[in-house]
């Protein structure tokens, strides 16, 4: 089915294949063409593209885009990794507050080797292990050309699942968890949606920090297996909504701190139940809301127990110019990520069968793994 | 009826009174009644006392307290005026987080004039004009013996209705609007329940800083009459909730900025219109819960438009020690009602009849203005 698309859309005649790039925004005017002879050349580029926002698995396809200039800033890469984020299929809905006109490729993280460099960059070499940081759009295609400024060098020791996703979502764990408020070690944090990727990072980061973390998971078949694998990765406590019924949830505590800090990816009860677990003046941070309900807050909580409630979005951070900053904590990441400190569950589906990535990540066949394409 | 309360407690029997007074903290230990005799003595209190918490009407009762010794460091302050307020009402409930034990003398704020002064006591002398400061329960009687350290000397030429109120209401107000986030002369603040004294204050002290308000009130009868009344103490915009009722209420603010920073002490929708309001990394602050129902956010408000929320409680600020700070915030606003730049309504009642001021306070007369006891 995706070759048979793709075969379509190089069965074009060329004329329209020009339309198709230019609407891409990737074919170059005729006048540039003429000098292209001399000019150092992408390979042409296999990509998953929508012309128009809708559900992914109806406006997605595959089409080869031919080769595009590697200008003297620019590096070409030859993309190894890149994971469907929830936030990928946002973008390709149109219900994601920023993201790419369209048409456009898919995919927003990934990790890929570079390829062949424009004549001015001397900081990058065929061979070297990238990443696009901070994420663009366009991730999901064998060969990217982007400016040098985009692309950050990683170790290739780490493995490229971990490099192609570590930003999305560790980072996301990293600075909620780091940059909130000043947490010591003996603290703890409450969080619901604990199973989530950024859930599991934020039970590892805190365990490395002497944090305690408090999970809270749905009530759904699997929740012991799901109690056993946060327990692995270091939670010191675990419970699903419905343990939380009780008239004081922090008598659930036993010898650990009052959380200072919340976590929310959920919202509806599950929030609520964060916000009971926290202490005297503590924090929620809403990331996700995967039930679609809302968050509500009495108004004793505000006053009486001088709770703060705000968001975080890693868009915003990235977008905010932090380059040498935001180096440093991928870097931390992925050291930890190559040791085997920080671990989450991911599915490598190649390539071609990207329809067949599309449809897990979407939900269609239940609870899967996160996706990632290897090209 | 107040008369006869009070009359009932002067014939108690001596050994009674002397229980009572045990009770409510203020007889003194026998041995110390064997030197009274050369000590200075308060002269007897009227006072409106309650032994047990329950629906203010029921347990408060108006009693004749005996002389209390006025020890070296304290001040025995002959009161003038002093406000029922609704934390007033809360603490006699019992529903208050913060209160005095049972049995106790009702009230928080006030103001009087010194009558007598303990001998090492150099700051005050009779005749100084004071407030407690940071408030403290026991303002509803007729002479407050407290330690030196209680008392803040105020401007005689402030009219007494105002020196009586100005710390609960006006310096939240005050609190809210200087000390939450940076404003600038051209910002815009948004409220709900802009009718009581805190809104009353943030319209006028928004208006001296050169910041626009949008005030939202109830739909009542009566109304119109509170959109003048709020235009005239210079607020920019008043709506009542229902002229809210459309898609995008930003279209409403014609060439105001949007606001960066909103106060809600009413809850349910009438926060969420002031969330509406608020611009991109806006801060609501909740001081109050009028309408009894919690505040609602949805998840996209707190992450794409970066939404803070927290609460505000005066008493939590007053507890923290900042003497210096705390005087001159309430001299400030002092000299702006003596300049009549700070305004509000309120209505005079006679100690004796304390017990319509209360009925009144309670709402059983409906909306009334708030009501200040002169002693």
């Amino acid at each position: 089915m995706v070759r048979s698309l793709a075969a379509r859309a190089l069965n074009e005649p060329s004329l329209s294949v020009f339309k198709f790039l230019r609407r891409i925004g990737t074919a170059r005017p005729q006048l540039q063409s003429v000098r292209a002879f001399s000019a150092l050349m992408s390979p042409p580029s296999k990509a998953v593209v929508y012309d128009q926002h809708g559900p992914p698995d109806s406006v997605v396809r595959m089409v080869e885009l031919p080769p595009v200039e590697v200008k003297e800033n620019d590096v070409c890469v030859r993309m190894l990794a890149a994971p469907i984020n929830p936030s990928d299929i946002n973008r390709i809905e149109g219900v994601y507050p920023v993201r790419p006109p369209v048409p456009a490729v898919g995919g927003y993280e990934g990790v890929g080797e570079v390829y062949s460099v424009g004549s001015a960059v001397k900081e990058f070499s065929p061979g070297d292990r990238v990443i696009p940081s901070p994420p663009s759009s366009g991730t999901w295609q064998t060969y990217v050309v982007k400016e040098q400024g985009v692309w950050h060098k990683v170790d290739k020791d780490c493995p490229i699942e971990y490099a192609a996703t570590i930003i999305v979502n560790p980072l996301t764990a990293l600075l909620m968890l780091d940059d909130i408020i000043t947490l010591n070690s003996g603290d703890s944090v409450v969080q619901n949606g604990a199973t989530s990727i950024v859930g599991q990072c934020i039970v590892q980061l805190a365990q490395l920090r002497g944090i305690n973390s408090i999970n809270i998971i749905r009530d759904r078949v699997g929740s012991d297996d799901a109690k056993e694998m946060l327990k692995k990765l270091g939670a010191d406590e675990v419970f699903t909504e419905s343990q939380l019924n009780v008239k004081n949830v922090k008598s659930l505590l036993n010898s650990l701190s009052e959380p200072a800090l919340g976590f929310n990816c959920v919202g509806g009860n599950s929030a609520s139940l964060v916000l009971k677990f926290l202490r005297l003046g503590g924090t929620m941070v809403t990331y996700g809301g995967m039930s679609k309900k809302p968050v509500t807050v009495s108004t004793s909580a505000f006053i009486f127990k001088e709770l703060s409630l705000r968001g975080f979005w890693l868009q915003k951070w990235l977008g905010s110019d932090k380059a040498t900053e935001r180096g440093r904590r991928i870097d931390y990441l992925l050291s930890l990520a190559k040791e085997g400190k920080l671990r989450y569950e991911m599915e490598l589906v190649p390539f071609d069968n990207f329809n067949v990535a599309l449809d897990r990540a979407l939900g269609k066949l239940g609870s899967q793994p996160k996706q990632v394409i290897t090209f």
